[in-house]
Protein backbone atom coordinates (compact mmCIF):
# COMPACT_ATOMS: atom_id res chain seq x y z
CA UNK A 1 0.00 0.00 0.00
CA UNK A 2 0.91 3.34 -0.99
CA UNK A 3 2.26 6.07 1.55
CA UNK A 4 -0.61 8.05 2.48
CA UNK A 5 0.48 12.27 2.18
CA UNK A 6 -1.79 15.32 3.13
CA UNK A 7 -0.58 18.22 0.71
CA UNK A 8 -1.96 21.82 1.36
CA UNK A 9 -2.94 22.66 -1.61
CA UNK A 10 -3.73 26.67 -2.75
CA UNK A 11 -3.33 26.59 -6.27
CA UNK A 12 0.12 28.49 -6.15
CA UNK A 13 3.43 27.94 -7.24
CA UNK A 14 5.07 26.67 -4.06
CA UNK A 15 2.39 24.33 -2.64
CA UNK A 16 2.00 22.61 -6.46
CA UNK A 17 5.52 22.34 -6.06
CA UNK A 18 5.04 20.61 -3.28
CA UNK A 19 2.41 18.39 -4.58
CA UNK A 20 4.92 16.98 -7.33
CA UNK A 21 7.51 16.40 -4.59
CA UNK A 22 5.32 14.37 -2.32
CA UNK A 23 4.49 12.06 -5.51
CA UNK A 24 7.87 11.88 -6.78
CA UNK A 25 8.39 10.20 -3.26
CA UNK A 26 5.82 7.60 -4.16
CA UNK A 27 2.79 9.38 -1.57
CA UNK A 28 -0.60 8.81 -2.49
CA UNK A 29 -1.89 13.01 -2.29
CA UNK A 30 -4.70 13.87 -0.36
CA UNK A 31 -5.03 17.68 -1.54
CA UNK A 32 -6.63 19.93 1.70
CA UNK A 33 -7.53 23.54 0.53
CA UNK A 34 -9.47 25.72 2.13
CA UNK A 35 -12.58 28.47 1.18
CA UNK A 36 -11.10 31.13 3.57
CA UNK A 37 -12.81 34.50 2.59
CA UNK A 38 -10.06 35.17 0.19
CA UNK A 39 -11.18 37.76 -2.13
CA UNK A 40 -11.07 35.83 -5.29
CA UNK A 41 -11.77 31.86 -5.91
CA UNK A 42 -9.64 31.92 -8.74
CA UNK A 43 -6.76 30.27 -5.89
CA UNK A 44 -9.33 27.08 -5.43
CA UNK A 45 -10.24 27.08 -9.16
CA UNK A 46 -6.44 26.33 -9.65
CA UNK A 47 -6.32 24.21 -6.17
CA UNK A 48 -8.87 21.62 -7.81
CA UNK A 49 -6.96 21.70 -11.14
CA UNK A 50 -3.59 20.75 -9.13
CA UNK A 51 -5.20 17.87 -7.34
CA UNK A 52 -6.36 16.57 -10.84
CA UNK A 53 -3.25 17.09 -12.32
CA UNK A 54 -1.59 15.26 -9.87
CA UNK A 55 -4.13 12.45 -9.81
CA UNK A 56 -4.84 13.05 -5.85
CA UNK A 57 -6.69 10.39 -3.88
CA UNK A 58 -8.83 12.89 -2.83
CA UNK A 59 -9.19 16.69 -2.50
CA UNK A 60 -11.31 18.38 0.20
CA UNK A 61 -12.35 21.85 0.27
CA UNK A 62 -13.27 23.15 3.36
CA UNK A 63 -14.87 26.24 4.37
CA UNK A 64 -13.15 28.06 7.12
CA UNK A 65 -14.44 31.70 7.74
CA UNK A 66 -11.63 33.75 8.68
CA UNK A 67 -12.85 37.39 7.65
CA UNK A 68 -15.08 36.67 10.97
CA UNK A 69 -11.91 36.82 12.66
CA UNK A 70 -10.09 40.21 10.56
CA UNK A 71 -7.08 41.51 10.23
CA UNK A 72 -5.78 40.73 6.90
CA UNK A 73 -5.88 42.75 3.00
CA UNK A 74 -6.34 39.09 1.93
CA UNK A 75 -9.62 38.18 3.83
CA UNK A 76 -11.06 41.89 3.98
CA UNK A 77 -11.19 45.53 2.16
CA UNK A 78 -7.82 46.30 3.18
CA UNK A 79 -6.23 47.67 -0.26
CA UNK A 80 -3.67 45.05 -1.16
CA UNK A 81 -0.07 46.78 -1.69
CA UNK A 82 1.53 46.89 -5.02
CA UNK A 83 5.05 47.32 -6.30
CA UNK A 84 6.41 46.81 -2.87
CA UNK A 85 10.27 46.41 -3.55
CA UNK A 86 11.62 42.93 -2.13
CA UNK A 87 13.80 43.94 0.64
CA UNK A 88 10.21 45.66 1.87
CA UNK A 89 8.69 42.54 1.57
CA UNK A 90 11.16 40.12 2.66
CA UNK A 91 11.68 42.10 6.46
CA UNK A 92 8.34 43.56 6.76
CA UNK A 93 5.39 41.81 7.97
CA UNK A 94 2.82 42.18 5.31
CA UNK A 95 -0.66 43.68 5.68
CA UNK A 96 -1.70 40.47 3.37
CA UNK A 97 -0.29 38.41 6.22
CA UNK A 98 -3.58 36.27 7.83
CA UNK A 99 -3.35 35.99 11.52
CA UNK A 100 -2.50 32.71 12.29
CA UNK A 101 -3.28 31.24 8.72
CA UNK A 102 -0.78 28.60 8.43
CA UNK A 103 -1.43 27.30 11.86
CA UNK A 104 -4.82 26.99 11.58
CA UNK A 105 -4.30 25.35 8.02
CA UNK A 106 -2.03 22.49 9.42
CA UNK A 107 -4.13 21.98 12.12
CA UNK A 108 -6.84 20.57 10.08
CA UNK A 109 -4.08 19.08 7.98
CA UNK A 110 -3.27 17.10 11.27
CA UNK A 111 -6.75 15.79 11.81
CA UNK A 112 -7.09 14.80 8.41
CA UNK A 113 -3.89 12.78 8.41
CA UNK A 114 -5.04 11.43 11.76
CA UNK A 115 -8.37 9.74 10.41
CA UNK A 116 -6.28 8.45 7.20
CA UNK A 117 -3.81 7.33 9.54
CA UNK A 118 -1.21 9.47 7.55
CA UNK A 119 2.17 10.27 9.29
CA UNK A 120 2.92 12.76 6.42
CA UNK A 121 1.73 16.17 5.76
CA UNK A 122 3.58 18.68 2.82
CA UNK A 123 3.57 21.87 2.97
CA UNK A 124 4.75 24.69 0.60
CA UNK A 125 6.40 27.59 2.99
CA UNK A 126 9.79 29.24 2.54
CA UNK A 127 11.78 30.91 4.65
CA UNK A 128 13.32 33.27 1.66
CA UNK A 129 10.85 35.22 -0.19
CA UNK A 130 8.53 34.80 3.02
CA UNK A 131 10.15 35.53 6.23
CA UNK A 132 8.09 38.53 6.58
CA UNK A 133 5.70 36.14 7.63
CA UNK A 134 6.16 34.79 10.74
CA UNK A 135 4.62 31.01 10.28
CA UNK A 136 6.53 30.52 7.26
CA UNK A 137 10.34 30.33 9.34
CA UNK A 138 11.72 26.72 9.76
CA UNK A 139 11.90 27.22 13.89
CA UNK A 140 8.21 27.75 13.68
CA UNK A 141 7.28 24.40 11.49
CA UNK A 142 9.68 22.65 14.00
CA UNK A 143 7.81 23.49 17.10
CA UNK A 144 4.32 22.52 14.75
CA UNK A 145 5.74 19.52 14.41
CA UNK A 146 6.39 18.75 17.87
CA UNK A 147 2.94 19.82 19.46
CA UNK A 148 1.27 17.75 16.97
CA UNK A 149 3.33 14.81 17.97
CA UNK A 150 1.52 15.49 21.13
CA UNK A 151 -1.85 16.60 20.03
CA UNK A 152 -2.88 13.26 18.70
CA UNK A 153 -3.23 9.42 19.11
CA UNK A 154 -0.14 8.69 17.13
CA UNK A 155 1.77 10.48 19.76
CA UNK A 156 0.18 8.54 22.46
CA UNK A 157 0.54 5.27 21.02
CA UNK A 158 4.11 6.03 19.97
CA UNK A 159 3.94 4.04 17.00
CA UNK A 160 4.97 6.51 14.24
CA UNK A 161 6.14 9.59 14.40
CA UNK A 162 4.09 12.69 12.38
CA UNK A 163 6.52 14.82 9.79
CA UNK A 164 6.04 17.70 8.18
CA UNK A 165 7.64 17.95 5.61
CA UNK A 166 8.33 21.45 3.59
CA UNK A 167 10.54 20.61 0.89
CA UNK A 168 10.76 24.56 0.12
CA UNK A 169 11.47 25.82 3.37
CA UNK A 170 15.24 27.01 2.51
CA UNK A 171 14.91 27.36 -1.99
CA UNK A 172 14.85 31.01 -3.63
CA UNK A 173 11.41 31.29 -5.73
CA UNK A 174 14.10 30.58 -8.95
CA UNK A 175 15.01 27.15 -6.92
CA UNK A 176 11.65 26.28 -6.44
CA UNK A 177 10.43 27.08 -10.18
CA UNK A 178 13.59 24.65 -10.97
CA UNK A 179 12.80 22.08 -9.03
CA UNK A 180 8.79 22.00 -10.28
CA UNK A 181 10.22 21.96 -13.76
CA UNK A 182 12.55 18.76 -13.23
CA UNK A 183 9.25 17.14 -12.03
CA UNK A 184 8.04 18.21 -14.88
CA UNK A 185 5.42 20.85 -13.53
CA UNK A 186 3.10 22.37 -15.59
CA UNK A 187 2.82 25.33 -13.93
CA UNK A 188 -0.15 27.00 -16.27
CA UNK A 189 -2.53 25.48 -14.27
CA UNK A 190 -1.05 27.25 -10.94
CA UNK A 191 -2.67 30.95 -9.88
CA UNK A 192 -0.39 33.40 -7.32
CA UNK A 193 -1.70 36.35 -7.64
CA UNK A 194 -3.62 38.52 -4.78
CA UNK A 195 -5.73 40.53 -6.43
CA UNK A 196 -7.02 39.59 -10.03
CA UNK A 197 -8.84 41.28 -12.42
CA UNK A 198 -12.43 40.41 -12.79
CA UNK A 199 -11.67 37.97 -15.59
CA UNK A 200 -9.03 36.45 -13.70
CA UNK A 201 -5.82 37.73 -15.19
CA UNK A 202 -3.12 38.07 -12.42
CA UNK A 203 -2.42 41.77 -11.91
CA UNK A 204 1.26 41.63 -11.94
CA UNK A 205 1.77 43.55 -9.17
CA UNK A 206 1.33 42.31 -5.94
CA UNK A 207 3.86 41.13 -3.53
CA UNK A 208 3.14 37.84 -5.16
CA UNK A 209 3.04 38.45 -8.81
CA UNK A 210 6.52 40.54 -8.38
CA UNK A 211 8.12 37.32 -6.48
CA UNK A 212 6.98 34.88 -9.39
CA UNK A 213 7.77 36.91 -12.21
CA UNK A 214 10.92 37.61 -10.81
CA UNK A 215 11.65 33.81 -10.25
CA UNK A 216 10.84 32.84 -13.69
CA UNK A 217 13.16 35.47 -14.89
CA UNK A 218 15.97 34.27 -12.94
CA UNK A 219 14.96 30.88 -13.85
CA UNK A 220 15.42 32.30 -17.35
CA UNK A 221 12.20 30.45 -17.95
CA UNK A 222 9.02 31.82 -19.30
CA UNK A 223 6.12 32.51 -17.20
CA UNK A 224 3.19 30.90 -18.73
CA UNK A 225 0.83 33.15 -16.90
CA UNK A 226 -0.39 35.97 -18.65
CA UNK A 227 0.00 39.62 -16.43
CA UNK A 228 -2.21 42.06 -16.75
CA UNK A 229 1.02 44.76 -16.52
CA UNK B 1 -7.43 49.19 29.88
CA UNK B 2 -8.44 45.76 31.24
CA UNK B 3 -6.50 43.01 29.37
CA UNK B 4 -8.36 41.10 27.38
CA UNK B 5 -8.19 37.30 27.48
CA UNK B 6 -10.00 34.88 24.76
CA UNK B 7 -11.45 32.15 26.24
CA UNK B 8 -12.45 29.04 24.68
CA UNK B 9 -16.30 28.11 26.01
CA UNK B 10 -18.19 25.41 24.88
CA UNK B 11 -20.48 25.87 27.73
CA UNK B 12 -19.70 22.98 29.75
CA UNK B 13 -18.86 22.91 33.25
CA UNK B 14 -14.77 23.26 32.64
CA UNK B 15 -14.96 26.26 30.23
CA UNK B 16 -17.51 27.79 32.26
CA UNK B 17 -15.19 27.78 35.71
CA UNK B 18 -12.24 28.87 33.07
CA UNK B 19 -14.10 32.04 32.11
CA UNK B 20 -14.80 32.33 35.76
CA UNK B 21 -11.11 32.21 36.50
CA UNK B 22 -10.38 35.03 34.08
CA UNK B 23 -12.93 37.16 34.68
CA UNK B 24 -12.10 37.16 38.44
CA UNK B 25 -8.18 37.83 37.62
CA UNK B 26 -9.47 41.02 36.03
CA UNK B 27 -9.55 40.19 32.28
CA UNK B 28 -11.91 41.48 30.01
CA UNK B 29 -13.43 38.43 28.29
CA UNK B 30 -14.00 37.43 24.40
CA UNK B 31 -15.27 34.26 24.04
CA UNK B 32 -14.88 31.95 21.37
CA UNK B 33 -17.45 28.96 20.60
CA UNK B 34 -17.45 26.42 17.66
CA UNK B 35 -20.51 25.10 15.43
CA UNK B 36 -18.24 21.97 14.18
CA UNK B 37 -21.26 19.57 13.53
CA UNK B 38 -21.98 18.57 17.09
CA UNK B 39 -24.37 16.10 16.92
CA UNK B 40 -26.97 18.51 19.21
CA UNK B 41 -26.49 22.46 19.47
CA UNK B 42 -27.66 22.49 23.12
CA UNK B 43 -23.75 23.18 24.03
CA UNK B 44 -23.70 26.11 22.06
CA UNK B 45 -26.88 27.63 23.83
CA UNK B 46 -25.08 27.22 26.71
CA UNK B 47 -21.71 28.66 25.74
CA UNK B 48 -24.17 32.08 24.82
CA UNK B 49 -25.80 31.78 27.85
CA UNK B 50 -22.17 31.24 29.71
CA UNK B 51 -20.66 34.52 27.54
CA UNK B 52 -23.56 36.68 28.44
CA UNK B 53 -23.54 35.64 32.35
CA UNK B 54 -20.07 36.75 32.27
CA UNK B 55 -20.66 40.01 30.43
CA UNK B 56 -18.15 39.29 27.69
CA UNK B 57 -17.10 41.83 25.68
CA UNK B 58 -17.89 39.79 22.37
CA UNK B 59 -18.43 36.21 21.76
CA UNK B 60 -17.29 34.81 18.32
CA UNK B 61 -19.47 31.44 17.11
CA UNK B 62 -17.08 29.93 14.29
CA UNK B 63 -18.42 27.33 11.81
CA UNK B 64 -16.26 24.83 11.35
CA UNK B 65 -16.43 21.82 9.43
CA UNK B 66 -15.36 18.86 11.25
CA UNK B 67 -17.62 16.26 10.14
CA UNK B 68 -16.05 16.79 6.14
CA UNK B 69 -12.91 15.15 8.04
CA UNK B 70 -14.73 12.69 10.03
CA UNK B 71 -13.17 9.94 12.28
CA UNK B 72 -15.26 10.61 15.77
CA UNK B 73 -18.29 9.95 17.36
CA UNK B 74 -19.43 13.87 18.80
CA UNK B 75 -19.22 14.16 14.91
CA UNK B 76 -20.97 11.44 13.00
CA UNK B 77 -22.83 8.47 13.46
CA UNK B 78 -20.75 6.67 16.07
CA UNK B 79 -22.84 5.81 18.77
CA UNK B 80 -21.58 7.55 21.80
CA UNK B 81 -20.76 4.79 24.36
CA UNK B 82 -22.65 4.72 28.01
CA UNK B 83 -21.79 3.43 31.38
CA UNK B 84 -17.93 3.21 30.61
CA UNK B 85 -16.13 2.41 33.83
CA UNK B 86 -14.18 5.55 34.94
CA UNK B 87 -10.88 3.88 34.87
CA UNK B 88 -11.71 3.17 31.23
CA UNK B 89 -12.14 6.57 30.46
CA UNK B 90 -9.06 7.56 31.80
CA UNK B 91 -7.18 5.16 30.19
CA UNK B 92 -8.17 4.61 26.81
CA UNK B 93 -8.75 7.67 23.77
CA UNK B 94 -12.47 7.45 23.87
CA UNK B 95 -14.38 7.26 20.03
CA UNK B 96 -15.70 10.72 20.95
CA UNK B 97 -12.74 11.75 20.77
CA UNK B 98 -12.24 14.53 17.72
CA UNK B 99 -9.14 14.41 16.16
CA UNK B 100 -6.88 17.04 16.50
CA UNK B 101 -9.89 19.79 18.03
CA UNK B 102 -8.37 21.56 20.46
CA UNK B 103 -5.21 22.10 18.02
CA UNK B 104 -8.16 23.61 15.58
CA UNK B 105 -9.68 25.50 18.74
CA UNK B 106 -6.89 26.76 19.79
CA UNK B 107 -5.68 28.28 16.42
CA UNK B 108 -8.61 29.96 15.85
CA UNK B 109 -7.97 31.36 19.69
CA UNK B 110 -4.50 32.65 18.40
CA UNK B 111 -5.68 33.93 15.57
CA UNK B 112 -8.67 36.28 17.26
CA UNK B 113 -6.58 37.07 20.17
CA UNK B 114 -3.70 38.19 17.46
CA UNK B 115 -6.15 40.18 15.77
CA UNK B 116 -7.50 41.51 19.26
CA UNK B 117 -3.65 42.20 20.61
CA UNK B 118 -4.34 39.79 23.23
CA UNK B 119 -1.79 37.44 24.86
CA UNK B 120 -3.91 35.60 27.07
CA UNK B 121 -5.68 32.45 26.06
CA UNK B 122 -7.79 30.37 28.23
CA UNK B 123 -8.78 26.65 27.91
CA UNK B 124 -10.30 24.13 30.39
CA UNK B 125 -8.09 21.01 29.84
CA UNK B 126 -7.98 18.90 32.18
CA UNK B 127 -5.47 16.30 32.98
CA UNK B 128 -6.80 14.03 35.15
CA UNK B 129 -10.49 13.27 34.17
CA UNK B 130 -9.60 13.50 30.33
CA UNK B 131 -6.53 11.69 30.41
CA UNK B 132 -7.88 9.87 27.94
CA UNK B 133 -7.38 12.71 25.45
CA UNK B 134 -4.27 13.38 24.22
CA UNK B 135 -4.62 17.34 23.31
CA UNK B 136 -5.51 17.54 26.85
CA UNK B 137 -1.90 16.80 28.17
CA UNK B 138 0.05 19.36 29.86
CA UNK B 139 2.42 18.14 27.16
CA UNK B 140 0.56 19.60 24.42
CA UNK B 141 -0.23 22.97 25.82
CA UNK B 142 3.18 23.63 26.54
CA UNK B 143 4.28 22.49 22.99
CA UNK B 144 1.51 24.54 21.55
CA UNK B 145 2.29 27.37 23.77
CA UNK B 146 5.76 27.75 22.40
CA UNK B 147 4.50 27.18 18.81
CA UNK B 148 1.94 29.98 18.61
CA UNK B 149 4.59 32.11 20.04
CA UNK B 150 6.78 31.33 16.99
CA UNK B 151 3.57 31.91 14.92
CA UNK B 152 2.61 35.23 15.44
CA UNK B 153 3.24 38.90 15.07
CA UNK B 154 4.28 39.05 18.33
CA UNK B 155 6.59 36.24 18.44
CA UNK B 156 8.70 38.13 15.73
CA UNK B 157 8.30 41.30 17.39
CA UNK B 158 9.20 39.84 20.30
CA UNK B 159 7.19 42.34 22.33
CA UNK B 160 5.12 40.31 24.61
CA UNK B 161 4.70 36.75 24.79
CA UNK B 162 1.53 34.90 24.48
CA UNK B 163 0.65 32.37 27.70
CA UNK B 164 -1.99 29.82 27.07
CA UNK B 165 -3.83 29.31 30.34
CA UNK B 166 -4.36 26.08 31.46
CA UNK B 167 -6.36 26.85 35.01
CA UNK B 168 -7.66 23.24 35.20
CA UNK B 169 -5.11 21.04 34.41
CA UNK B 170 -4.56 19.77 37.41
CA UNK B 171 -7.82 19.90 39.23
CA UNK B 172 -10.24 16.25 39.40
CA UNK B 173 -14.01 17.42 38.72
CA UNK B 174 -14.65 17.92 42.45
CA UNK B 175 -11.79 20.54 42.80
CA UNK B 176 -12.55 22.26 39.45
CA UNK B 177 -16.76 22.64 40.75
CA UNK B 178 -15.31 23.47 44.24
CA UNK B 179 -13.02 26.28 42.48
CA UNK B 180 -16.18 27.52 40.46
CA UNK B 181 -18.34 27.80 43.31
CA UNK B 182 -16.14 29.86 45.03
CA UNK B 183 -16.25 32.34 42.36
CA UNK B 184 -19.94 32.86 42.53
CA UNK B 185 -20.54 30.22 39.28
CA UNK B 186 -24.07 29.21 38.65
CA UNK B 187 -24.15 25.83 37.24
CA UNK B 188 -27.06 25.77 36.16
CA UNK B 189 -26.44 27.30 33.11
CA UNK B 190 -23.87 24.74 31.88
CA UNK B 191 -24.56 21.51 29.68
CA UNK B 192 -22.42 18.75 29.65
CA UNK B 193 -24.49 15.67 28.31
CA UNK B 194 -22.34 14.27 25.15
CA UNK B 195 -26.02 13.00 23.97
CA UNK B 196 -28.76 14.69 25.14
CA UNK B 197 -32.44 13.72 24.76
CA UNK B 198 -34.47 15.39 22.22
CA UNK B 199 -35.20 17.90 24.27
CA UNK B 200 -32.16 18.70 25.70
CA UNK B 201 -32.57 16.60 29.14
CA UNK B 202 -28.85 15.27 29.76
CA UNK B 203 -28.68 11.78 29.60
CA UNK B 204 -26.63 11.01 32.43
CA UNK B 205 -24.66 7.91 31.21
CA UNK B 206 -22.22 8.89 28.83
CA UNK B 207 -18.72 9.76 29.99
CA UNK B 208 -19.35 13.33 30.12
CA UNK B 209 -22.62 13.09 32.28
CA UNK B 210 -20.89 10.34 34.79
CA UNK B 211 -18.02 12.54 35.37
CA UNK B 212 -20.20 15.35 36.14
CA UNK B 213 -22.64 13.75 38.73
CA UNK B 214 -19.69 11.76 40.27
CA UNK B 215 -17.69 15.40 40.84
CA UNK B 216 -21.07 17.00 42.27
CA UNK B 217 -21.52 14.12 44.39
CA UNK B 218 -17.27 13.60 45.63
CA UNK B 219 -18.13 17.92 46.47
CA UNK B 220 -20.93 17.30 48.29
CA UNK B 221 -23.02 19.56 46.56
CA UNK B 222 -26.16 18.97 44.37
CA UNK B 223 -25.91 19.60 41.01
CA UNK B 224 -28.62 21.94 39.35
CA UNK B 225 -28.77 19.93 36.09
CA UNK B 226 -31.65 17.38 35.60
CA UNK B 227 -30.84 13.70 33.77
CA UNK B 228 -32.71 11.16 32.25
CA UNK B 229 -31.06 8.89 34.55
Amino acid sequence: MKKKAVVLTSGGLDSTTVAAVAKNEGYELYCLSFNYGQRHLQELESAKRVAEYFGAKKHLIIDIDLKIIGGSALTSDIEVPKHREEKEMITKIPITYVPARNTIFLSYALAFAEVLQSNDLFIGVNAIDYSGYPDCRPEYIEAFEKMANLATKVGVEGITKLKIHAPLQNLSKKGIIELGLSLGVDYSITHSCYDPLPDGTSCGECDSCLLRKHGFEQAGVEDPLHYAK
